[in-house]
């Protein structure tokens, strides 16, 4: 009986260290998301080919952020971004979103140059909309924490398509 | 005293309205995952640019995998690819992985043509290996559900770097 017993639990212990899932020496990971914090609601595109496809095809303007996960501007205004409901309903609506950590090779996204954080949004037309900025002079497309005003009226001229008789 | 919890009850609702995070009209969305469900315990390049940057840096092989979600056939094989742990283990370690569902504009990344699900590895010197493939003729760098330990070998392959004295 104890017999059976053991190896039933044997066979239970195979099992289940066949089907354990990987875990990394330093400890279970919590999985990356796309949206790295600024609207888990939104549907994030992963690359910029990708959203100028959705731009492209759903007529829609594209706002591209970039930002990095340790830097304190980048942390400030991700909170601000992410919990205001009127800026997360709008992208989700009207815009492809795409949030970057690591620069492309496309010059236009950085007219005045790399650095975080940045948005710039693009006309489904695949213009860089590099006439849609924030209120600094030196860094034309970051924005603080508390420019999210500035944001929200800056997503309403992106909506105002290039070619909006198409 | 029921005014006082009245309006107790007033600021509440307002309080938790402003806080209220949004919640799309279709109902609330699962985030979606850098992983996709190919290994979440992984630490997933999101772009191309960013995972040749990680391959150079760290002298480690890229595997990039093309899939898509509606794909019966990239679902069969994530299925096998997610739950063996030696495989998991190795890209872990040795790997910088990338997965994509939506193609590059490189065309080194799809020697034979555009399909799912396809893997290629790229060398830290950034070169392609076409050398490394699948079984199939006529679909050179895909992989099917069965053919996880042809991959396993082929990962090892592609650890044999191109310049590896450097």
């Amino acid at each position: 009986m104890i017999k059976a017993a053991l190896s039933v639990l044997l066979v239970l212990a195979a099992v289940s260290s066949t089907f354990a899932k990987y875990i990394p020496k330093t400890g279970k990971r919590i999985p990356q998301t796309l949206s790295r914090g600024w609207g888990d609601q939104l549907i994030w595109a992963q690359t910029y080919e990708e959203g100028l496809y959705w731009s492209r095809s759903r007529n829609k303007p594209l706002m591209v952020l970039f930002h990095l996960e340790d830097c304190p501007h980048s942390q400030a205004l991700k909170k601000e971004f992410s919990e205001n409901n009127e800026l997360q309903r709008t992208l989700d609506e009207d815009f492809i979103v795409l949030n970057l950590v690591y620069e492309t090779t496309d010059k236009h996204l950085s007219p005045d140059g790399q650095y975080v954080p940045r948005i710039l949004f693009v006309d489904p037309t695949m213009t860089v909309r590099a006439d849609i900025n924030g209120r600094y002079s030196n860094r034309m497309y970051a924005y603080e924490p508390n420019d999210i005003k500035l944001l929200l009226s800056n997503m309403q001229k992106a909506k105002k398509l290039l070619k909006s008789e198409l």
